[in-house]
């Protein structure tokens, strides 16, 4: 259990206290991974099934590297090849999965709100690895782990995502994990794709990129997704790149001093992002992807490793 | 080995004293499944490959995790991205896997006999997880297991099977398991789908659905294959359901009290069976499920658990 | 380290002394995975990543094997349904992986070059599963280790490869691993697939494959790759096999006695190879699968299996 909850799958559900627990255990969680003997026995016997309707080697790896040095059984459920095609409505395959004992569900699906459906009908464990729209609570964790671990603190900070966030899982996480650890979050990108209602969620809009990262403490990166280039949404990759990507130039004279810069990756260079900026000083990405296995490794272990004598 | 069974090919092959070592052993291994700590270690050091030449997670999944709670190494071998999509044969490619010392080599096939020949040319255990129209001897151990973990026995008792028998490897082993085990087998379907020469078998055949669960301590409900509809044995969906499939209704009228209901999976819910008789109360589906993986524990077991100076 | 290798990526650059000492080792690992329990805790804690941009069930097999007999965690990291296939560059994708703290990346990629590109961007170890037409390097290597298993030494024997040797990343890697223990290298093929200035690399060039082979300790016959039949260097498959292909009966009369047949796999049959030669008394093809897992642990063990205290 994460304080009260048995799933990972809305940080709009997560208390603060519930989100500090997972970032607190994660900072044991990456000493362990930087250990030569990259190995615990804390969740032997458990398995964790990955399934995932979504192509993803990126957070299946990072789930899966994650299980293994915590030494739980990983296995990888994909749906290509699987009852899925031939017609398996979603519920039946995970009560099929769940009727092989499985510890922990870790889903990716297209359609917002797949997870917490599945939740609502297994007896286990559902960590969603993103679903639609709607949220990827690991990336929002390990989001605000690495930017706790770079600022001490996000109480009072400033953190401005910027990019598509109407249709970004990934932002709105964010803005959960960020909000509720005390951060001031902005949001910045094309009007066609700023949520309705934000403000309700305690952001504030700035449609200039200029004024959006004016005296933030953190940037977060979104990557512009190529289908929505070109459609109504969007005019060109250039465009967007003009406007609301980062260069070398807007870095040095816009952010102030010890800003960070966070992408969730896989990174469009030269659209959203600089290669000069993704690589340079300012930039954490890559800290966010050890700091993902870190996280991952302690939502399994918190959902999974709970005393035998409350389990089965 | 089972019995005098080095392999696990055909329940043909099979006598009732080798079927009934399988499910004993089975029962242990369920036990093994539902702790906390789903561990042992019988075949550490020892490696299951699964060969599957048709697309499977469920059946791969479940040996899979056999495997793993075995504490054996299990390696994925898939027909895409492999030699054999450049051009290699079936046994170049055994015999291939049999150089790098597996225990027991798993295979599904389209072709029926391909893991019968496989197992004449290499030295270590094959267990079939199905080919073609010939058997699927896990599925029939596993059906036999649930029947008899329910009922406590299948002496004398009347099991149906119903749907598309003459393609049906599940039906064949089914048939096998189910007769050696002391069981009355019926068969019920379209004309065109019941196999030539099933009383040599031990069955009896009955067209009406009615007369075939009249009295049937359990029914097998075989999925039907989408790419048969419309073909000349099938005229449509909504003609096959309504004379063979199993309905609420039906359910009610026509089967006995307590009368289980099983099916392979997955299933095509609406069309062989209505979805309020899949999740009633006389569904063993998940059953099944479950007890697929405890079967292939058992198998698994007694094929590569020998004592270690009957081996290399 | 193997001597003062940090990276097993082009044998070109290993010494004889280098060479020696995977070979050595991999005496001891193939009995380690010729022992009923094949598990030995080497490894246990370092993950090795396989990192296939091309497909590969073969070579990615021997290695996941090698990995788990050692007791390393194995992580498959296909392109397909990667970040890869979002555009993100070959850089950025295994910096990403390095973030998650693999101890060694086992590469393949279409393009010569890559492994040596990825090792000079990662602190990690890297092993070349193949790259263009470059080197495969624990090709080369199982084949040296074949060889001198059978015939004591490679010191002063007459090694012939035969085949495409122009596209062929096997046998430039055969020429380095060959010629450094000391054998005398001599190269046959259609004159179109010979490449230019293999006299400097130490080689012989021999058109005729009856001389090629006259007095030769073994034969290495290459794969002939179906793309380029057809193409302006090979009219025909019957035309290659009559010319450079190996029948029973040249066998018979061109090889001297004892001489072994040596192919990477997967065979043509009927093309480069008969399949009286492939599975006759002078083939070694399988030992050579055999001990390709043999040779990838001892790559494996040397490149991550180095004290505790040095790394991290």
């Amino acid at each position: 259990m994460i304080g009260r909850q048995k799933h990972c799958i809305a940080l709009e559900d997560y208390s603060r206290e519930e989100i500090t627990q997972v970032l607190d255990l994660a900072v044991s969680m990456k000493e362990v991974l930087r250990r030569p003997i990259k190995k615990v026995p804390s969740l032997r016997g458990r398995s964790i099934v990955n399934l995932f309707f979504e192509a993803s080697t990126r957070t299946r790896s990072s789930f899966e590297i994650a299980a293994k040095v915590l030494s739980a059984d990983s296995l990888n459920w994909t749906s290509s090849g699987s009852s899925v095609s031939k017609g398996e409505t979603l519920i039946d395959t995970v009560k099929n999965l769940e009727a092989m004992h499985p510890d922990v569900l870790v889903i990716r699906h297209s359609a917002s709100g797949a997870p917490g459906l599945v939740a609502s009908r297994v007896g286990c464990s559902v960590v969603s690895a993103g679903d639609g729209a709607h949220e990827h609570p690991s990336q929002g964790l390990l989001d605000a782990f690495t930017v706790r671990e770079k600022l001490g603190t996000l109480d009072g900070k400033i953190l401005t995502i910027v990019g598509d966030v109407s249709h970004s899982r990934v932002a709105r996480s964010d803005i959960y994990s960020f909000g509720k650890l005390g951060a001031k979050v902005r949001l910045c990108g094309p009007p066609t794709m700023m949520p309705m209602g934000v403000e309700k969620m305690g952001c504030t809009v700035e449609h200039d990129l200029k004024k959006a990262v004016d005296g933030a403490d953190a940037v977060i990166m979104l990557r512009i997704q190529h289908e929505r280039i070109g459609a109504p949404l969007l005019s060109t990759t250039r465009e967007y790149s003009r406007l609301w990507g980062l260069n070398t130039k807007k870095a040095a004279e816009w952010l102030k001093p010890g800003a960070l810069v966070l992408h969730p990756g896989p990174i469009n260079r030269g659209v959203e992002l600089m290669p000069e900026v993704a690589d340079g000083p300012a930039s954490v990405i890559l800290d966010q992807v050890e700091n993902g296995v870190a996280v991952r490794m302690a939502i399994l272990y918190l959902l999974a490793g709970e005393p035998v004598e409350g389990k089965a």
